[in-house]
């Protein structure tokens, strides 16, 4: 007998009447055999409510208060499912986070989970009932009620089936897996089989949205085979395991950064310290720093590019203003019309030229690449934001075939 | 320093901005001096809310999982109260049913309060917390979460207060104190200082909507003073109390009850097992009879007067034509256009007389009295249902004056 852990969320679980959806689809889990845990998060809409009445008690609220308030969003949908899933004749039992226990640090609005209790809830699959779990909270040492972040119930999931050994934890969203490419952008894209936790954390860092990065951490320590799938279609997803199978793809995924603004600063006098007082006061406002390149233009002067979020890049601007004068700078230039390009695959820590066969494509499509960083299983080039979609089919074409 | 329990309800934390009130006054019952425990209900409207959910799952919902889902109500509040009293500077802290304990017998939707620990809410407010205790539910031995039945956030409140000894429970309500009659009825009608437990509970059971009868029930077990305020207004209510002072009244209030109809079943042979047959039926549908007279009109005939409630009197009939053939019955009258108008009084049990100048008020007004019964502390007759504000007028003015 197999233990499945499935996890539904977002417009999944948006209505009561999709609710009622997922009791079927649950139900049918258990009659082909398998032991199931299912985590639920709030209904669409419903932590935003939440989060609405927080701040018309207090312009800062409290994080305790507001985890106590926050949490009734999945403690609502918890007990709906269970009563969904009793009343067409199946055994339930709905848990919350001081019931299983899954005991948390008390960092309120985004903990952390430490440690789960899976004695409980074993047996009560024992006994033969379907366990629905409320996604997003724990409880930490004092017995305060925790919450995990958004996407916190990702992490539940993941956490519970690495407790109870599932076989598998099924998170189940309104996409069906993951793309060599975004379909929208590329009509030839393909749904890929497997990808690796790795590749996974990667997609998820460049703005592919799955599920939540922490999720991917737990999956790893706990070796715990994730699928992410359709939770409106009975078709298979993709699965995210730690070694993919000898087909594996070279890259598995092209995918285009919009979201990105350029800033470079020209002919910086060329000595030690000139990174750290450019860099100093964006940290310190709290702006993320991406792509960073640095590059001598004459004897004794660098260019120093980099990229930030497009929605903050004028404020970095005006704080890079304020220290040109201390690094003697020659010019600043802000560039918002550019787009990054990235190709994800773990392949390419074993095969040479996938960066020369990146840049062939692009010059061959007459795209001038503007930076390139390269991490162990990344490259990525900032190219004119025009070109990007351009840029994605010819470079999914080149290594995916038409 | 003296520990007060404050409980808020209804349309007093109707909405958010009643809970911002709330917060105000509870702060200032703490810079007066005090500890202070809150406990308080769901916002108006909430419970119907999540009950229409439960419906919306299963025809019948699961006890156990119906109130997982109704206790959010109330916790969503105490967070948004503790909220409201951090954001205005003040430390509060919010207590669901496992985090204080409160302990419940598992009867989901009803259950009933075993026991209250008081160590955790004690240390909470010798470090000057505002202890915010969300109403109308606890837990089980296993863990699980009940809930008490309408109105059981004053159960919640009564027996905090009795666990933590408390000065006094006060009861915020929509109304201002227990008077000696409707004033939308009676214009003289004033309010009453003290009322004593008994006569507290006599009144309920008569109508008067003032809070839950099992409070009443654990105030008087607890020996816990309950003062019933407005929530709208600084006034002084009415104090509910064991022992009323010297000064007290002989009648405490006069209720009129027009939800009543009256079956009368004449010229029955009067032989034992007769009010068995057919109160029996009445009992098995549920249907609850209030006052009973029999009394023989002619030898070897007695006539059975008995009140029901008037949205089932139709039911109550014809479960009556159903036993007449077997019970030899004349005859079968049904009146719903009576009243029940009811003088409640701890002066009764040691004044003679009541009784009878209460005939003599109704015989001055030429109202005539179809039925009368009695208990130790109520008088009540049945009247037309056309004369009952003149009743309740002049019983007022006879026994507290213009």
């Amino acid at each position: 007998m197999a233990l499945i852990v499935q996890k539904f969320g977002g417009t999944v679980a948006g209505s009561p009447k999709r609710i009622k959806d997922i009791a079927e689809r649950v139900i049918a889990t258990q009659e082909m055999g398998n032991q199931v845990v299912v985590v639920i998060s709030a209904m669409e809409g419903e932590t935003d409510r939440l989060l609405g009445l927080a701040r018309s008690m207090a312009a800062i609220p409290d994080g305790r208060e507001q985890d106590a308030l926050l949490s009734t969003g999945e403690q609502v949908s918890a007990a709906m499912l269970a009563l969904a899933i009793k009343g067409l004749g199946y055994r339930a039992r709905s848990w919350l986070g001081h019931q299983i226990r899954i005991l948390t640090d008390n960092t309120f609005g985004r903990a952390r989970i430490q440690r789960v209790s899976a004695e409980a809830l074993r047996r009560s699959l024992k006994e033969g009932d379907i366990a629905v779990v409320a996604g997003f909270q724990g409880i930490d040492q004092q017995g305060n009620i925790t919450t995990l972040g958004r996407g916190g119930s990702d992490t539940t999931a993941v956490a519970l089936a690495a407790a109870l050994k599932a076989s598998v934890c099924e998170i189940y969203t309104q996409v069906d897996g993951i793309y060599t490419a975004d379909p929208k952008i590329c009509p030839t894209a393909r749904k890929l089989e497997y990808v690796s936790y790795e590749e996974m954390m990667e997609m998820i860092g460049l703005g592919v949205r799955a599920l939540h990065i922490d999720a991917i951490d737990f999956a790893m320590r706990g070796h715990v085979q994730l699928h992410i799938r359709s939770g409106f279609t009975p078709w298979e997803g993709t699965r995210v395991v730690q070694e993919k199978k000898d087909s594996e793809l070279i890259v598995s995924r092209v995918t285009p950064d919009k979201n990105q603004a350029k800033i470079t600063i020209t002919r910086v006098p060329d000595k030690p310290g000139i990174a750290a007082e450019i860099f100093a006061p964006l940290s310190e406002a709290g702006i993320v720093v991406d792509m960073i390149v640095q590059n001598a233009s004459e004897i004794g002067y660098t260019d120093v590019s980099f990229t930030v979020p497009l929605d903050v890049y004028k404020k970095a601007e005006s704080l890079i203003e304020e220290v040109k004068p201390e690094i003697k700078a020659g010019g600043i230039n802000c560039d918002p019309e550019i787009a990054k390009v990235s190709i994800v695959g773990r392949g390419m820590r074993t095969q040479a030229g996938v960066a020369a066969k990146m840049f062939q494509v692009l010059a061959k499509e007459g795209i001038n690449i503007e930076m390139i960083s390269t991490s162990e299983i990344t490259i990525s080039v900032v190219i004119r934001e025009k070109q990007a979609t351009r840029a994605v089919r010819a470079l999914h074409d080149a290594f995916f075939g038409k």
